[in-house]
């Protein structure tokens, strides 16, 4: 019988850490994993500062802090939102901790001059796939790229409009990263391709941006026809 | 008074021309503007498959066909849908007949191999940016990257759930983009940033391809919060 590619697996159970946890896309994910029912440990360079952002989210949330060794240690999912600038050090560091994990990069290379924002140029492709190329022992996945840190940390927004294109050549890590987008409330985790097609989603973020300011939204995008 | 980043000018009399007009994308998008209403030319290396191309479409909807350079005249907007191979040097053949004129690319260019689809790497950056380059004295916009032409040729779709990612630096020549756009029953024209943001726009269809084989799908994509 074939199965939906739909489907995700119970992901209910696992526990999130956020490395760069410190920052807006971090902490929006952290805090809403957390309401989601997840245990989630924010990690930064500073486990003291790790603690402050976790509690800032609520002492009712439960998030813990940790630095970045102790985070990807306490992880069995570990989401990579740290600044594009020392992306590949950090990672390189935490290689013997993220050994055998899922980890799911949602790190956008981006530079803005006068004329806004676009895309850096990665040499490993993306930073997903530096990411890859760094990590050889865990399994990369791409994924959360556009998700609005003002909304995500928004107490008003009960549920957030957008669909988290999946990026990875491992399924069963792939299926369960959707399995984790579709904990978030209107969050929809769809497959769409390959690590090696993570770098234009990453840098659609400079497009998001622009269509931000011409708009005045906090855009996000939706795929049709599925 | 403020105007709403929404509006459009009136470009119900602006005539068509569509280069490349014999392949899937070039077709469904003559077939679309045509039933729009618009005066529509399909351009080819040839005049007479050009003319087939365009009599295939039906009679009804009065789609005239005409070699490249006799297109590109005709047209006061021209799409641009050729294959990616040999898209820079029919572009700087038609410098001439093309000087003035907004200059729509619609081209993705796109390699296939065992694993399916990836972006190619441009010199320019991006096919939008090479016609650009080799059309100075043209406005180029870059849009319609997303339309599946299956859809657009399929008389059974009335209406086309699509937004269409609109790039370029020149404002007016972007608006009567989005404008074209919104001619198309479904279709809405956003700008998405500057020429320079094109190629992960122009990429992002080998995403859309990865999600049309998992989930058997037309995909395409909107904006969320605009």
């Amino acid at each position: 019988m074939a199965v939906s590619p739909h489907e995700v697996p119970d992901v209910a159970g696992l526990s999130i850490a956020v490395l760069g946890g410190t920052g807006d896309q971090g902490r929006g994910l952290a805090r809403r994993f957390a309401l989601a029912g997840h245990e989630v440990t924010i990690g930064s360079r500073s486990a003291e500062r790790a603690q402050a952002a976790a509690a800032d989210l609520g002492s009712d949330l439960g998030v813990g802090g940790l630095d970045n060794v102790g985070a990807a240690e306490r992880g069995d999912v570990v989401i990579v939102a740290v600044p594009w600038e020392g992306h590949k050090e950090l990672l390189g560091s935490l290689e013997e901790p993220l050994a055998g994990k899922i980890v799911v990069d949602c790190v956008n290379p981006l530079g803005f001059d006068k004329k806004g924002p676009y895309p850096l140029v990665v040499e490993e492709g993306s930073a997903a796939q530096q990411a890859e190329a760094v990590l050889p022992r865990s399994r990369v996945v791409g994924a959360f790229h556009h998700v609005s840190a003002v909304t995500l940390l928004d107490p008003e927004v009960d549920k957030v409009d957008l669909d988290i294109l999946v990026l990875g050549d491992d399924r069963d890590a792939t299926d369960v990263v959707r399995g984790l987008a579709a904990r978030i409330p209107g969050f929809r985790g769809l497959y769409a391709g390959r690590l090696r097609n993570a770098h234009q989603v990453e840098a659609m973020t400079a497009n998001l941006i622009a269509v931000n300011r011409r708009y005045k939204a906090h855009a996000g995008i939706r795929i049709t026809d599925v």
